[in-house]
């Protein structure tokens, strides 16, 4: 095996281009590769360019619409509401935080909710994006049952990321995103296909047991992150 | 030792009647007693008849105004400020949270955030209040460090508590409330006071080291909740 090294320009243009041939407009493309090359960028790599495989197969599955032009609605002046009509979510996002940022700096708070949209992707370009313009943020979002209550052998929980930020005067902002589960599903799909062992107590295989496999957690359980609580 | 039992009812009496004989005002002690008497009621046995004592201590001291009360601002149409001027936190709250609720069912999305208060107590008393409203709530507050970040041996956070609840139609809403340290500082005293061991990684003692002797983890620091994360 051969490897090569890309630059962040070079992992944006290849995405773009990727996403032009599988049927995107430039508005999806651009949005996708503009969090890929930024997920490479921190070493988030579980939603840099190996997300793109997946995003390749919904849109020729039909599965999401790479041409969708979300939609804006003023729910109150202060909850607005994205429709994606089938786009990826990044997009609907990158259309939906200039309204918010505006909506919250004239009411002091604000809520942005996404919907007709798929594969979300990481929650921090979005909490970033607010601690950047100097407002505090936080984000989630849903994901199919994939994490076992503790004690539990069966996936009743997603995997419920949770991502806060918050702006610092003349520094960088913090910025948070993490799963509530032990550890990211994308996270146990690199560890699968690098061959790498997870740390026991990431999930539990098909028969409930615990393993340090990732492939086999993938089919299994993840398990929360911290055991119960109380 | 005898034991007596006594009601949710008597709980409220003597808060209340205490509160009344140390300072308070009538506001003020029947806030304190609503939030005792709802604690035991829920077995939160660390927010009930056992803050007694340190609530009158700091009536004692001056360090709380037992007759303080609480003004309300607008800052925006969604953004609500309750100033105690010293008094305690639950007399802001009940304050506060009608202003609250009557914010966001107008505007969708509010806050409200207190200051010159003392003695938060409990958040689940605030969400609660929310959910039973058909509103989704989330509340937190500032603690003084106690709590040690993982790896470390000397307190850097707070036990930064964060409730939330949302409503359920035809079902009692679902609240949470817990303390982001392992255990809440409360739960430690508690079980310093009645001999009981906690779990090894509860906290540590003077000298970093793990224990399960809770007195000697009230000198020492907290661990956080689930150790490390990524």
């Amino acid at each position: 095996m051969s490897t090569q090294e890309l630059g962040l320009d070079a992992i944006y243009d290849i995405a773009k281009k990727v996403m032009l041939a599988n049927g995107c407009d430039v508005a999806n493309a651009e949005a996708l590769a503009d969090i890929i090359s930024r997920a490479e960028r921190d070493g988030s790599h579980s939603h840099g360019l190996f997300r793109v495989p997946g995003y390749v197969k919904a849109l020729r599955s039909g599965k999401v619409d790479g041409k969708a032009k979300p939609t804006i609605k003023h729910i109150t002046p202060a909850v607005i509401q994205v429709d994606g009509h089938g786009c990826f979510a990044p997009l609907a996002q990158s259309v939906g935080l200039p309204v918010l940022v505006e909506a919250t700096n004239q009411i002091g708070i604000g809520a942005l909710s996404l919907l007709g949209v798929h594969h979300f992707a990481a929650l921090w370009p979005e909490t970033e994006y607010l601690a950047d313009r100097g407002l505090v943020g936080i984000a989630c979002t849903a994901y199919m049952p994939a994490v076992a209550p503790a004690g539990s052998k069966e996936a009743l929980f997603g995997t419920n990321p949770l991502s806060f930020a918050w702006p610092r005067p003349g520094h960088d902002p913090v910025v948070y995103d993490m799963a509530t589960a032990s550890m990211a599903m994308g996270d146990v799909q690199i560890a699968a296909r690098d061959g790498r062992e997870v740390p026991l107590g990431t999930g539990l295989d098909e028969n409930g047991q615990l393993t340090t496999d990732p492939a086999a957690i993938a089919k299994g359980v993840l398990l929360p992150f911290g055991g119960y609580k109380g």
